[in-house]
């Protein structure tokens, strides 16, 4: 089963209490390929610019990334973001965003990508989230991840986005922007009236509630003694998830709280080092592991047990 | 087994987005001694002033709660609080404190609580917290509050009780004024440091971490469509988590898992409404059930499952 991830692909300056990287590879469609690809083979749409070299390019290699649909436009630059983080690594500010390349971005699916199983619409504007989902043939899940600038500025594409989607991405602020409803549990069944089957309410450091249905799942992010750069936690989890899923035959309560765990440990080892540092380096056997551990982190015997 | 608490007994004004409650019982003990009860037998001390009269002493009927530790002071008025939360409801705004009796007192424990297997130090001057523990024959827990206030204002004597305890409840802030130290789980080695077993970081509608050792616990807050008033949370989640453990006759990982979702449950019925209203109501049946829907929330099957 492969995935189709439509998003940026950047350069980013980050500043955090503990460090910081300047002009790393990101971009949420980087973060969530290299997530998804210890699962599942990844097909990314996506444009860079000239400085986007092949050095760059490296950091897909060796790994089950289908790149033809990533455009390289020589007359430009590539999308380029600087952030700084205080204690509170919940919340980035942004000190500069410079689209380049990305403002004329108009997604374009390679034959070979319109058969994919899974879409993932990375944040991007909804109106090209739209365009994307007219180019796909009946994909198994198409899920979402969006932003509080598209909230405010296109909510109703939004909202048609959210209509033809699956599964919905959005952290605590945006669930609570995109609905006026305080409580989390409310403001999830509000998107899941719009006609989506599951809601993800990522919660940075306190970790995810996985609404569906009458259902619900709370996964913890893994304590770690060590964060460094929360950056791509989001997207890497996204990756985690949807690999997992396009993994696997069914699409069941049991396998969408797996995929909920492989996404937070996938997110849990992104934030151990600057950008894509610590991502590159694990092994399928090193998630696995730390699969397991969650187990023990989070279960316990009941008195019936 | 028996638990002996000592804290504050007190009427609370409170307001929330949701509504409001005029001079409602409350305080650190009372909440604590009203979760414990429904695992084990409680012995209070405290005191109240004339305004805390027949009426108000209905709340402790037909519970195993011993109030022979309960001064009343016919010559003032009971400890007042009054305080706001606005949508984010982890964050309490205090408005007016009035100590009144509470402001002379001097924990004295009558004969009959000297050997109780468990004592819980709410809230208080860590000086008397220290007055409290050298009037108890060996417990086999004591577990301590605490409040930026003490950690500011008394560090050294809060330092000590916290070497005298085996279980310390701090909630995020707390942990990271006490020790210095950004990252949860470093700041919780650290104060484990000091000699105590266990400590619960209390992190509000987003859970509890548990830290024993190299062991981790990881409990969220079971999501409620309706939370009214978070007041007395942190004291039920410590009466459900001691009124079990008191009921147990191992100590183990195992139990003190369970001791931590027990804490959870019993917390989450007392956000549900103003004051105590809600875990007045409840019973034994109820919190049982909401322990296993807990399950529910936060189990996965593993991969070797």
């Amino acid at each position: 089963m492969s995935i189709v991830v439509v998003g940026s692909v950047a350069f980013d300056s980050i500043e955090t209490p503990f460090g910081k990287a300047d002009r790393t590879i990101g971009g949420a469609a980087t973060y969530f390929s290299v997530a998804a690809s210890f699962f599942s083979s990844v097909q990314l749409v996506g444009v860079v610019g000239s400085d986007f070299g092949s050095e760059e390019m490296r950091i897909f290699e060796g790994r089950p990334i289908d790149l033809t649909g990533l455009t390289r436009l020589e007359q430009g630059r590539t999308f380029y973001w600087s952030g700084a983080y205080g204690y509170d690594l919940n919340v980035a500010n942004t000190l500069d965003t410079q689209l380049n390349v990305f403002a004329q971005f108009k997604p374009t699916l390679p034959e070979s990508y319109r058969n994919a199983s899974v879409v993932f619409l990375a944040n991007i504007d909804p109106e090209l989230q739209l365009e994307v989902l007219a180019q796909v043939d009946h994909p198994r899940i198409v899920a979402l991840d969006t932003m509080n600038y598209w909230i405010s500025s296109k909510r109703d594409a939004l909202a048609e986005v959210m209509k033809k989607s699956d599964l919905i991405l959005v952290n605590e602020g945006e669930l609570r922007q995109f609905t006026g409803e305080a409580n989390l549990v409310r403001g999830a069944r509000r998107i899941l009236d719009l006609g989506s089957k599951i809601v993800v309410v990522k919660r940075g450091e306190y970790g995810v509630l996985m609404i569906s249905g009458e259902k619900i799942f709370a996964a913890p992010a893994f304590p770690l003694e060590n964060v460094f750069d929360p950056t791509g936690a989001g997207d890497s989890f996204a990756g985690g998830f949807l690999g997992y899923l396009a993994s696997c035959r069914d699409l069941d309560d049991r396998e969408l709280r797996r995929a909920t765990v492989y996404g937070s440990v996938v997110a849990s080892f992104v934030v151990e080092a600057f950008g894509l540092g610590r991502i590159l380096e694990i092994s399928r056997d090193e998630i696995d592991s730390r699969f397991e551990e969650f187990k023990a982190l989070t279960h316990f015997d009941s008195m019936r047990s």
